[in-house]
């Protein structure tokens, strides 16, 4: 008898045999004696429609208002799993992310929690029940209600088996594992059954999209296993764990990429310190993330500094990046867009040398023009044009040999 | 410059259209100067959505998961009136039922207030902002989300109207004031300017569907004045007073009908003190309201008990009077769920005789039979069998003249 964490996305509770095949999912732990707390995200177009609902009140609705609008979403499936569980004779509550609570700070749309109070659900464990929670939600100090962003309800699930000390947090979703790269790309990409925290963290950062990125770091920060796997066909899914312990580890585990780049360049800047916080922080002031960081020196005192962001924010952070480059008295802002980034990923190459000359042979030879270079301990990345995408990523899971066993 | 509760029950923020409308209504009464707390039902259709999707996970899910589900209804429609309020210029923010705070009991699905928090609402008015409250929704003391059952925003406005002090609290609806009876039934219906709280008590309780009876009971309570209004037409609805000031006044301000009655009789039950508690204490226990009630004394020592409930509690009442007339060794118990009431309601009864024996001649002309009879100060009840609701009305309309100027 362990407690688990479940955390059920918006396909996985998308419809009421979605939800009563979950409720099924539930008891069949409960059965074998596992404590189980479940985390839900809203039906799948629900937010959607929450959000067309408020797109034809304001074409830019307040954060604060948002996400009182979209954390219905969750409370809807909460309560709906609640009642199928009941139905199975399962005993089972609801909580809101207040009603835990999980308290946040007040970024709306982009909360970050700050404190789980457990003190109900253990008192519903120890009462044999199973929680259900609302994910993606949280309250601050003042009540207001918040959303923690994208893939909020994977940061909700991680939380709370961290605050719980539970046994693994599976992640349900409509895959059965984390891959190589992504099957639609690459048909030959293969389910990898463990990959570790640091790898999971550069896929899922580069795009890898099982999972969202927070909750990554979340799980490693408080040793959290995670499990992520599909909530509608059998198997294990892949683990995630703290060191490969393989004595034969691959080179590299994955191939990552990003089609939601943008990125951005600031020329003719003085080039003199604490420039590059003058840059980045009007950005990371409007809760925009920065990606990958270049800063070229050139020769007459002066530097050109790029920067990626998501696609989403490209617009806003180049009105950002045109007041500060005025402010900075710099030449210009450009900016592109269309840009894609692909990654290898893996701890293998820690101790391997020639990985990258590997990477950059492989593009070169199918004519794809590297437009920018990132690297980290177990990770390199190019960023290429969006039209070799699909091209690069293939040649590169072959060259690494990522489809055989 | 005054303080206003305006509520807007679910077909006057059934769409996007009609929540601008609700909007621009709110704007023009900021525009004069005055401050607004608006408190919204779910959009119309939405509570049936949401109860459907229950109906599908279990056949009688429990009170607590229906209140969470449910409280969503009025969330959606808060965020989403404030945004349009946003998108006129207007300041104004939402509170859901905890959020506000509105503590109740713990009687789930059919809650009554306790207390209201006015801090963060009389911060909001004194800041220049629109308080947009979820009606029919509160909390209880362990942070459980409740509703108030039918007509719950009605209460949530009342009780808002009451806290604050507010000048008048408007209930808009899709009619434009209160009238001698329902215009479906008898087309020469006519809108009341004024009616006293009385009066529209046993209007509401007898089934004018207007407002809800806790509302008024409150309003009254609490010396809210209450105005009765169309949101889609101009007018000034119907003002709810204290008492009638007119010299000539009518003698009976209208007809009240209730289709929803069920009544129920145990018979041969032992004429004893406390008998009465005895039946009527485990059904008031299930929250299920009791309306009219009827002893007879029979000649052996034993007494028939009648009274009438609301249409849905018939099955549950019926199952809760067979046990106690096993334990009190009563003879047996019937009952009839195809009755009606029809009353005739006015303050002017007090002063004048004959309004009885005009009630039942009337009725008798039209060859309906009299099943049950109570009276007070101000009106007079008969239960008649439901096919002769609508001829038994517009017989009544007529003979008290309230088509007439």
């Amino acid at each position: 008898m362990a407690l688990f964490v479940y955390k059920f996305g918006g396909t996985s509770v998308g419809s009421v045999e979605c939800i009563k095949a979950v409720a099924e999912k539930i008891k069949k732990a409960r059965d074998k004696g596992d404590d189980i707390i479940a985390v839900v995200s809203a039906m799948s177009g629900e937010t959607n429609r929450l959000t067309s609902l408020a797109a034809q009140m304001q074409p830019e609705p307040s954060d604060r208002e948002m996400d009182v609008l979209l954390s219905t979403g969750e409370q809807v499936t909460m309560s709906l799993l609640t009642m199928a569980l009941h139905s199975l004779g399962c005993s089972a509550r609801s909580y809101t992310g207040g009603q835990v609570k999980i308290l946040t700070d007040s970024t709306h749309t982009k909360a970050r929690i700050r404190e789980i109070d457990d003190t109900n659900i253990k008192k519903d464990l120890d009462n044999g029940r199973v929680v259900v929670v609302a994910g993606f939600q949280g309250v601050d100090e003042n009540k207001n209600i918040t959303t923690l962003g994208r893939g909020g309800s994977d940061t909700t699930a991680v939380a709370l088996a961290a605050a719980l000390k539970a046994k693994e947090c599976h992640i349900y979703t409509d895959v059965d594992g984390v891959y190589t790269t992504d099957p639609r790309v690459e048909p030959k990409a293969k389910r990898l059954d463990k990959i570790t925290f640091e790898e999971m963290l550069e896929m899922a950062s580069l795009g890898a999209k099982v999972l969202q990125i927070r909750s990554v770091e979340f799980a490693g920060k408080y040793n959290v296993a995670l499990r992520v796997l599909s909530s509608f066909k059998e198997g294990n899914g892949t683990l995630i764990t703290y060191e490969e312990s393989e004595m034969e580890k691959a080179l590299i585990s994955g191939i990552a990429f990003n089609r939601d780049e943008a990125k951005l360049t600031i020329t003719g800047v003085p080039d003199l310190p604490g420039i590059a916080s003058k840059i980045l922080c009007p950005v990371a002031d409007k809760n925009i993330e920065i990606d990958m960081i270049i800063q070229n020196i050139a020769a007459d005192k002066t530097t050109d500094f790029t920067f990626t962001v998501h696609r989403n924010d490209y617009q806003q952070t180049k009105a950002i990046l045109e007041e500060v480059c005025e402010s900075l008295e710099a030449k210009h802002v450009t900016g592109d867009d269309s840009i894609v980034k692909i990654s290898i990923v893996g701890v293998g190459m820690r101790s391997h040398a020639g990985i990258a000359s590997t990477m950059f042979k492989t593009l070169a030879d199918e004519g794809i023009n590297i437009r920018m270079i990132s690297t980290s301990e177990i990770k390199i990345s190019v960023v290429v044009d969006e039209k070799y995408l699909e091209l690069g990523v293939r040649a590169l899971h072959n060259a690494f040999g990522l489809d055989k066993e």
